[in-house]
């Protein structure tokens, strides 16, 4: 039975048909930019099809917004809007926008919501052409929290080209869960005899290190199963912890057609792909949702090594994606100036110069150092060549006296000086405080200096050196940290001091400290880290790896018993496919003797 | 065609049949003390019918703890363990236990998860007999992250009675939801022709103020459907932010014919209900999941004042559930010693008493006072007159030195002394580290004393007041907290000084303060942010409930840009439909202009 879908044909007049990427970069619920944005870009529009990211009309993720009543009644406002201002559309343009199908109660509030694709021409109404059908809900997504799913697949035919349209992880097949919208979408083709000129995808695909090679490969085996181009698009943006960045594409079977720019908006314009009409034939394979992709690392046979050292092409990648992150956060939030606390160590070093590598016209950043009585000249002098090779004002605040002050407080209202612990705490704090008060004092935001390995093992000051309004370190090991740091120096002139970056790290909150009195070299406790975070490797498993039993006791308590801090901080840019934050969720009452092994 | 359920048939040889509620209080994946129950237990059980809460057998919530390789693997050894314990379990004995249901790959990593009914007897094996059909995933429950639905209902037949069984949300029919699992249970039982004797729920049912009235009420409902006694069992705990209240029931139509404890474990024991035959005809009404009775708040028919006043009897049901929350949060993480930072003011006198009333063998509280220069002589004496009363002892800790040594240096550093919100904001952050310094100092834990007015409009320090281990009051209004204040009185032998009570709310950061100066009334306060928070109000709803437009606008604006606060906040003890916490989740860097009114 030879298909047409009705509802969006249009008759094209032009000559070679269009197609229009519109890879967007607008701040979640901004609906005034939005709109702006279509005005301005569609004064005299390019004839063809544009193409939006998946939810362009709201941003994402919205979390609990979608369901709070001024945001729906702004965003039904909002596509009113759309509507009327549609109506001045050309005839020979249309527009595939993603956005949110309300069904809303009688007082406003909703009932169910659709993350749909809109096919916006002049006739528009309002109603959607097709609902995502596979809503992610682990680690960071909570999908089916929020949106109900779509159950059909969907062909448009526009301008006589038959294209089949996706949602993100529609993309993704899966063995896990019972859907599977390629699948469904080929049925659906072959018992319509569909022969399609194109699939489009409609994505906010958040990144991660490497992902995108995964995405390209999966393009590649959906255009080879429908024998035709494959168009990806993906918005941009720095939502808190999670980036999408961009990197919009069309494939035909094997040949790359365009990409387009890294964590930048931009606009792609190509001539509707012609087929290659070479195409493998491939398997629709059946394990590649990101949910499997993650699970898939836990299986004993495809496991490499645990934790592998990052290429130039990554650290780059890397980079890139925290500097952007931070830059999101900043603007989005309203920050010019940034202040940052640097220690004479690798991650506050590291901190200041993403930042500083990454300061826009108008931005500014300061240094501030606050030694203690433990702290080395060392230090000091690190921190000064560090200021002076990057060009940044270096203020010293000594906390010695704050910290002798706060000492005989104690003594004279307890008659108990504090000592060891309390000891170390109390200076990471008192840094805290004057971080802070310089922050309020010239209103700059204080960026988190810690690591993942820190995080991970609680190696740091509840309120003291773990503050900050964003953590650019926090999904980085230190051995990442390190890597990134050669690499830095390497292809940005030599930023860091390396005498700095050769130095054993050291907390210096009492005398003589180092790292590696109390926990294993950073080589072996990330190793162990990222099997328990990532791989969900337990005691036996570590131990079989070829883990010295200590050692991985010794991670174990400190990571289960350090929860609480974790509970408190700030966001975590998020790199990895398991990073700490909001897709990382322990309770911290829970009995942690399940740890142990079995027999214990 | 009559139903035989032959799997679970078991002959009792007794005389009068038994039922024998456990309502559990383990803390969660505590695998050694949840067998340990078991044995002690039953060594010579009670004949009859066991009846225990749902994931009995691993403790709710467990987030991701369930997707761990060393949790899973140490659950299925506790599985086995049960499996061989059963086998020597008396013939008349039958237990029914809530407990997760494993799908595993090979490598032991979970593909499915259900949260399951077993029916233990002495030829148990592992398997089990109902998988719970309504998963919530709304505010803080993210169930459909974790578990695979249920699809059909289940009857069982245990010593000629036949019961039909349900798991927690089962019970709250729907219209929101596809799903309806008491209207699915009662066609089966219709088109089988099976009349029951019983419905049991398996519950872990946090606690909410007023809840239980709305659990009886559809317990009666359920009852008089199927015209048999309705038996609920419900867990007890505080996990972190959660509490479970226990108070486990039976009703049969409209009599009730018991109530297990409120916060306490308990072990009840009754003769298999009789039937009533008197029944009302009732319908399965439609709306009362828990999403729809929040949801319902939001309905302009049935909306009362949008702040009611407590009374007494839910006074006392809040400070219990406090006190309770409390304390399963120190003893689960270790604690035997608190200090609290008192003010002078309402909320930490609060806290105080709380935990002082709450006080068990073997644990201290001890209170200190850390006066500035703009603390008032009235403030020590109200502390010292709080402290007197609560037998609690005081140490003043002037911050002065302090303070303005603070000043000093960064008079010295930057030549700039703070002024302002910098010299409020740093007189906070230090009484933050010296009541960390003393909490180091003496292993004690300290508790936060922020109240939700203030959490909602960032009415306090980052890393100052707002630090802590776990928030008490954090879920309750100003004028709750007053409320409550007046309750305890009352009822308490006066522990609170009157003067405190009736003193202006301030936070004498500053010469002359009083909260009313930056902030709306509280009584008008609370109304709008309940408004926000749990009716979701718009401006302009709040402005038809007669609120002043400054007011609302102030609000809205702090209430906006105070998220990052509670990002970085402790755990809250949830006593109310809505918290902040974790079912409260919002982007902080999303755009704030939607709240808005619509031609702005």
């Amino acid at each position: 039975m030879p298909y047409k879908a009705a509802k969006c044909q249009l008759i094209y007049k032009g000559f070679g048909l269009k197609i229009i990427i519109h890879q967007t970069h607008h701040k979640i619920a901004d609906f005034k930019s939005i709109f702006k944005y279509l005005e301005e870009n569609f004064k005299k529009p390019e004839k063809g099809i544009h193409i939006f990211p998946e939810l362009f009309l709201t941003g994402y993720p919205l979390l609990d917004l979608c369901l709070q009543k001024p945001f729906v009644a702004k965003y039904q406002a909002f596509l009113e809007k759309l509507i009327h201002w549609s109506h001045s559309l050309p005839k020979d343009v249309y527009l595939l926008m993603g956005g949110l199908e309300y069904n809303l109660t009688q007082s406003g509030i909703p009932m169910t919501i659709k993350n749909v694709v809109f096919g916006v021409s002049n006739s528009f109404q309002g109603e959607s052409l097709y609902a995502k059908k596979l809503l992610p809900n682990y680690d960071i997504f909570d999908e089916k929290k929020y949106f109900t799913k779509g159950r059909e697949p969907q062909v448009i035919e526009v301008f006589d080209k038959k294209i089949g349209l996706l949602i993100c992880e529609d993309m993704w097949a899966s063995s896990f869960h019972d859907i599977d919208p390629v699948d469904d979408l080929q049925k659906f083709c072959q018992s319509r005899e569909i022969q399609l000129d194109a699939v489009v995808n409609l994505s906010a695909s958040p990144f991660i290190i490497n992902k995108h090679k995964s995405r390209l490969e999966r393009a590649v085996e959906i255009s080879c199963l429908f024998q035709c181009p494959f168009i990806y698009v993906n918005r941009v943006g720095g939502e808190d912890e999670i980036l999408f960045d961009g990197r919009s594409f069309a494939v035909d079977g094997e040949r790359k057609l365009f990409e387009g720019k890294k964590f930048r908006g931009d606009i792609l314009e190509l001539d509707f792909p012609e087929k290659s009409q070479q195409y493998s034939t491939k398997p629709n394979s059946k394990s590649l949702t990101w949910e499997e992709l993650f699970q898939a690392r836990l299986n004993e046979e495809v496991q490499p090594a645990i934790l592998r050292k990052w290429n130039n092409h990554e650290c780059q990648e890397v980079l890139e994606a925290l500097a952007f992150g931070f830059q999101e956060y900043a603007s989005k939030n309203g920050f010019q100036k940034f202040t940052i606390a640097l220690s004479g160590g690798m991650d506050s070093a590291m901190v200041l110069t993403i930042i500083k590598l990454s300061l826009k016209k108008g931005q500014s950043v300061e240094a501030i150092y606050m030694p203690s009585i433990h702290s080395s000249s060392l230090s000091y002098d690190l921190c000064f060549d560090l200021c002076q090779r990057l060009g940044v004002k270096l203020t010293t605040m000594p906390i010695k006296f704050l910290h002798s002050a706060a000492k005989n407080l104690f003594g004279q209202s307890f008659n108990d000086p504090f000592k060891g612990l309390s000891d170390e705490n109390i200076q990471s704090r008192l840094r805290g405080v004057l971080l802070y008060g310089r922050t309020n004092q010239v209103n700059s935001m204080a960026v988190n200096t810690s690591n993942k390995s820190e995080l991970a093992v609680g190696y740091s000051t509840q309120y003291g050196d773990s503050v900050g309004a964003i953590s650019l370190l926090g999904d980085l090991y230190k051995s990442e940290v390190y890597a990134l740091a050669h690499y830095i120096n390497e292809f940005y002139q030599e930023p860091i001091p390396p005498k700095l970056i050769h130095r054993p790290p050291t907390a210096e909150l009492r005398a003589d400290q180092k790292d590696e009195d109390s926990l294993p070299p950073y080589a072996i406790l990330d190793a162990i880290l990222e099997g328990i975070l990532s791989y969900r490797y337990s005691k036996e498993d570590l131990l079989q790896k070829g883990f010295d039993q200590e050692d991985i006791d010794k991670v174990f308590t400190l990571y289960a018993r350090s929860e609480y801090k974790r509970y408190q901080f700030c966001p975590i840019i998020k790199i990895s496919s398991k990073s700490f934050g909001f897709g990382y969720r322990i309770p911290l009452s829970s009995d942690k003797t399940f740890y142990n092994q079995s027999d214990q």
